[in-house]
């Protein structure tokens, strides 16, 4: 094939970065086709609201969508793939940990569209600012869906599967389990009847700091000036609570050896 | 003594802290006398910009000033207000960790003026928006204080010692902790060649998002829906790398265990 000008999308999966993403691609004039998904709730409210056509069954969608995009939870992928019609259009998944061939096996024309983002129902999100990270089963598909990315993000990039599998497991460390030190600093507040609010600013000029900072310049605290005094009062403060203790003297330990080994 | 309405500071100690304080209040209209810190160039420095006196010795600050702010490093507090002269205005660390008593001994009028944010030299900070958590050895401290506080922040809380040092814990973790997540990820893509900025608007987004969701109900990721799949994934990944996969595994742990049991 030659680099195509995608008009015309078909969506396979309705949950959030699907919602996210068609929002998005609506507003840089692409057209829906067929929007499909085994909720019929979630697909006859998003075929309304995108304008495109419901169906019931993966036979079913339209045969001539410029583009694909499967955007179901990475477990349901193969699934998916195998139930759907042969098709010419460019067929991608959006997911970071599955390698392109969970897909270039079974379509002539297949791709990787990656957004590296967290996105929730409650909130609305500029893609313009989400990195996209995509791949081609040849260089006629990679051009098409950059010139599609283009469209909606001012931040493109080509990886491979094995980079993108990387970059999700990074994802996983600065999303996920930062988070879980979030909600264990909630939990040490509230069992003291202390209120969050009283930590978010501070959690939020931490994110700023490294948009132009590296997180090694960045580091301060008791582990980083080895303050072995503020260090034990933290401890003997987390006597009684196993879990936090371990997150505590596991990170502690961590951050000292990286500066002052 | 009666509240008093603070129109005078002294400076013990020059570093970000004390920096960041200054400056606002310096455009809340308070005037400086003294200045002091252990290094002749900062104190000097410090005391042009601000239009204080610049001292060399503790014993030669100004006895009249209507408050002194001590903001050095935690261990140096008390060697610092061994040494300061006899006053009668209010004296304040600026201490997360430290108890008021560690000065109350020794001054009439003493409280604590706790400013729970990271500050640094590089990046200009708003006080609107950094808590202030006080304590006074006294109501009328207390009270003078808080009227101070609120001429730079919208955001002033009573905490007391045993809340301030929780408070410090609990900031260790979403700050220095977090921070070594950041390092972390960042340390896994510099190996790989990938970079950094591909990270910044997904960690910018995740501190964003505890600003109105809680982070219990704001966790996502493989360990929260038990996908044991892709956790087996990264793990691999990971095999060469003891110190990531220590971390990995008992954040994933405690993950699936709040979400799961």
């Amino acid at each position: 094939m030659k680099p195509v000008t995608i008009q015309t999308v078909s969506y396979i999966g309705t949950g959030n970065v699907a919602t996210h993403l068609a929002g998005g691609l609506g507003k840089a004039g692409l057209k829906t086709d067929s929007v499909w998904s085994p909720h019929k709730q979630s697909r006859d409210i998003f075929s309304r609201l995108i304008q495109g056509t419901a169906v019931d069954r993966l036979t079913n969608i339209s045969l001539y969508s410029d583009l694909y995009l499967i955007a179901v939870p990475d477990d349901q992928i193969n699934k998916v793939v195998a139930a759907m019609p042969e098709v010419k259009g460019i067929v991608v998944h959006t997911s970071g940990i599955t390698p392109l061939k969970a897909i270039s096996t079974r379509f002539v024309n297949s791709g990787v569209f990656y957004p590296l983002q967290t996105f929730s129902k409650e909130k609305e999100i500029s893609l313009t600012n989400v990195p996209f990270c995509l791949e081609g089963n040849n260089k006629e598909v990679l051009e098409s869906i950059e010139n599609l990315a283009n469209k909606i993000s001012r931040k493109v990039y080509h990886v491979d599967s094995e980079g993108r599998a990387i970059l999700h497991l990074a994802a996983v460390f600065v999303s996920n389990f930062v988070n879980h030190l979030y909600h264990t600093a909630a939990t040490i507040l509230e069992e003291n009847n202390l209120p969050f609010d009283l930590l978010t600013p501070l959690i939020e000029e931490v994110a700023l700091k490294v948009q132009h900072l590296s997180p090694k310049e960045a580091q301060t605290g008791p582990a980083r000036r080895n303050d072995l005094n503020t260090i034990e009062k933290h401890q003997s403060m987390l006597a009684d609570f196993p879990e936090y203790q371990e997150l505590y003297q596991l990170i502690t330990r961590q951050i000292r050896k990286h500066h002052h080994e």
